[in-house]
């Protein structure tokens, strides 16, 4: 469930009117533009774009840009971008950094539906003129990069259905790459990139019944290599989404200055999703609410606006 | 242009009707079955097909399956399908082989649109209850399987900007591991698989600029490779989609035997595309028409539903 609340039918025009008045003149009003979009869901920040355009000639996430700064600034753009559009831009910048953070491209393919990576991929094409695919096949080399262009250029099949013979067999296969240690092995590649997420739980359990651990624990070598973290990282994004976003928001917090970028990310994307639940899991998990942890590693108006995203009353 | 000649509004319950008598009782009219059939465009079967079921609550391609038989059967088969649903079955068909056959899947990476490859994927995932990557995966292997999972997996960008620059280096790229005879480098791999077609199309014509030969007559080394062979075909699909046809045509009329299967394959998924221009093409190239050449090479009912599809009248 959304941890996001918003009002049934805003007016998008009274919106725009009031982001107006908060954008203009000396000085911006940064809790007024927190007050409204920080309790509209997309389609509603959508229509407020539209009407904020047509009224001012103006583009508003432009405008925003201009009158806000840092961390603040960078969580109201990605929310107030097109879901798509918005996830489009997170993969540009995860793949342009020196160190491509997989994170984003795995979410992209194991959580995100078929469907969802597909919107992705046509607003990628939209805003920058190629695909996200050519882009990250060009960013990234190695077992790495050949596993996140295996993982991101699939259209994978989104049913129910379940082969048990092919989780049996497929388990094996995994197996006996691991035991040899040849992580990299193509087969660990093809099935983890292709299969379905019905089929590769399956295939995730049997391990696990079989070999009395879990796959993710099998897959360590040494610590510091990014392929096996971002298999071990699809794994976790099949196997329980919401499991992996508690952890990536505790990592998240927990790092000496706090990742902010990580930390926003998870809030913007899931916050019409499955925040709620998310949030219970991190209060289980921590014996702290998430509110509470998040006001203790922010501040100011990025502070404010995460709380209200995670749902706090005004 | 297509060679196919279907009137414009023909009744589907009629064409249903006459489809029934030829169907029923002792023995066939495949004659009849060929003068409705053969001329009828994708949306007027799809209607067949509805006015049919629904008259005579039975399946009208199972019905024809069991009264046709041999090559016949198979064209009627591959035509009246709906076109995403039968590049579906044969994408199948040819993965299946125990030589995979790299054509059909080349055609549907680097001729079709971006949008035709993906409504194939979502027709291969309705009928076979898995994705076509995931199969295709786990039918190939080696560099063949490698490179032909990359030129499936892809959402290619469609659009028609160049970046000269980018032409330049990657041309050069592909000489490198050419002129160093690492045919199989990732590079050329990603590069192939990825760029989009306008793209690709800068690249090879500044890699003949550059280095004075097509790069399909540098890419040859072993001529029983399948993978170097599958490399030069998506080379020349998207140089020229009506010049490769022209060719496959060729070389299936040519072969001792006759390759009815390529020969179907090309005339049924072109009819209603470009068949003209390649007939033209062909005319040019052989100095005999082709409608001449397939009476030539074969028979029957076979040989009268191609040539009605080349749009001979009756």
């Amino acid at each position: 469930m959304a941890s996001l609340i918003a009002p049934e039918n805003p007016s998008p025009v009274a919106d725009a009117e009031a982001i107006r008045k908060a954008v203009q003149g000396w000085g911006t009003d940064e809790k007024a533009i927190i007050s409204i979009m920080g309790h509209r869901n997309a389609v509603q920040r959508k229509l407020i774009r539209q009407a904020y355009e047509e009224t001012y000639q103006e583009d508003l996430i432009k405008r925003l840009e201009s009158e806000l700064s840092g961390h603040f600034e960078k969580a109201v753009f990605r929310w107030v971008l097109d879901p798509a559009d918005r996830d489009a831009v997170l993969a540009n910048v995860a793949m342009k950094q020196s160190k491509v953070d997989y994170h984003v491209i795995v979410e992209l393919s194991c959580i995100y539906s078929p469907e969802e990576l597909l919107a992705v991929k046509r607003a990628y094409q939209a805003r920058f003129k190629r695909s996200m695919e050519e882009d990250l096949a060009s960013h990234t080399s190695g077992d790495l990069g050949k596993f996140l262009v295996a993982l991101v250029g699939i259209y994978r099949y989104d049913g129910d259905e379940i082969d048990p013979r092919l989780a049996k067999s497929e388990a094996n296969v995994l197996h006996n790459a691991i035991k040899e240690k040849i992580f990299n092995h193509e087969e660990v590649i093809r099935i983890v990139s292709t299969r379905s997420k019905a089929q590769l739980m399956a295939t995730y359990n049997r391990y696990k019944d079989e070999y009395d651990t879990t796959i993710t624990k099998h897959l360590v070598d040494d610590p510091a290599d990014q392929y096996l973290a971002a298999v071990r990282t699809a794994i976790r994004c099949v196997n329980d989404p919401k499991k992996y976003y508690e952890k990536v928001i505790r990592n998240a917090l927990n790092k000496p200055g706090t990742d902010e970028d990580a930390l926003t990310r998870v809030i913007v994307t899931r916050a019409e999703k499955d925040l709620k639940e998310i949030k219970e899991l991190y209060y289980k998990r921590n014996s702290v609410s998430l509110d509470h942890a998040v006001a203790k590693e922010t501040s100011g108006d990025y502070e404010a606006f995460l709380l209200t995203l995670l749902g706090k009353e005004d």
